[in-house]
């Protein structure tokens, strides 16, 4: 089954990707309200896409629906937990325990969907050595040889702008293959390293942008 | 000069507005680094973006760059902060004091960016009342008379999936013009008011599957 998945997942669109938590959630709330059954008509309905997209989405992920009844929602909800790596504990680091970076370590929201901060790493001597919601704060000098003792494959990068390229490259040079970037900084990585750019500071802009043409 | 802002700020599309913070950020760290002007060749080799394109999405701000110079880096960045909205506080109320929404209160990097949240609201007993970094926790049901007092444009949305089309809709009911949504819900909303939508949950199913790939 892992075959057939990754199969899929090479040729999975970004959009796809982004709007299938978006009928996971549906699944889930549609599940509470005692409902066994659901069908892309019906997520059409609730949240506004054309239940052809819809329906094309999970022909991506391995679930088939049935004529006229739908999908089982409960196969949906584990088929799609597992697709989109919800299920799977993923261990992380986090560089740079700022006020974004302490606000993230104290997300616990985070587990429930795969995410596993196990360190974190800053310079302040006030903050090396304590601990942020269970998770360890190391001095950043620890990283290669933590790295050595529990290899991880993601790091959150929350530093300030003015050294988030220096901690990439360190961060890749220690053997990280994914970085979740929360800074407003375009990073620069090698091409077999994923990014995932988060700049809350962004979807500001977006918001204020669309809420002043419209006041 | 507001007029022509608002000209600009019209037609400007989503993928240039999101481009905007990179050179924002591109343009403070070479101004630390003490330079005086900045050109789109050179933001262009620093964050793999075409000069091209950046010229262009520049073209939306009102700044204009001398040949062969480039921009004067102090004013683009004030230009840029100006109109991406970081400059004005815009007070906003949370609704949802769960993991997320209690991390986001803790994030003071958000008044950085021009948003100010002045309150939160929950109905939990052992919350409300409370004050997180300074933002007091009223119970939900005061949100309506707090509203009559000091009237706030945006509400992010942090409550539970069950939940956030029923809050979204008290939100807009009591005046909200525009939701950060949070959560993996896609919520419903008059065309009137804005959305965003920032669902860290999504990222990370983005992030986990394209690492899958890599791996």
């Amino acid at each position: 089954m892992t075959t057939r998945i990754n199969k899929h997942t090479d040729k999975i669109p970004e959009p796809t990707l982004r709007r299938l938590p978006w009928y996971l959630s549906n699944a889930k709330l549609m599940k509470e309200r005692g409902e066994k059954y659901v069908s892309s008509t019906q997520i059409s309905r609730q949240i506004n896409i054309d239940a052809s997209q819809i329906a094309k989405d999970l022909s991506f992920v391995d679930i088939s629906g049935r004529t006229r009844v739908g999908y089982e929602i409960d196969s949906l909800i584990r088929v799609l937990e597992d697709f989109l790596g919800f299920t799977n504990l993923h261990e992380a680091y986090l560089f740079g325990v700022g006020s974004l970076g302490g606000a993230l370590l104290r997300d616990s929201g985070l587990e429930h969907f795969g995410l596993k901060i196990i360190g974190a790493f800053d310079v302040k001597p006030e903050l090396v050595g304590t601990t942020i919601n269970g998770v360890p704060v190391f001095h950043s000098n620890e990283f290669e040889s933590l790295m050595k003792e529990n290899r991880v494959n993601i790091g959150v990068l929350t530093v300030p702008i003015n050294i988030a390229q220096e901690i990439t490259d360190k961060m890749i040079a220690g053997g990280i293959k994914a970085v979740w970037n929360f800074t407003p900084f375009r990073i620069r990585v090698p091409e077999y390293i994923v990014v995932q750019n988060t700049s809350l500071y962004a979807h500001l802009a977006v918001m204020f942008n669309r809420l002043n043409e419209k006041l």
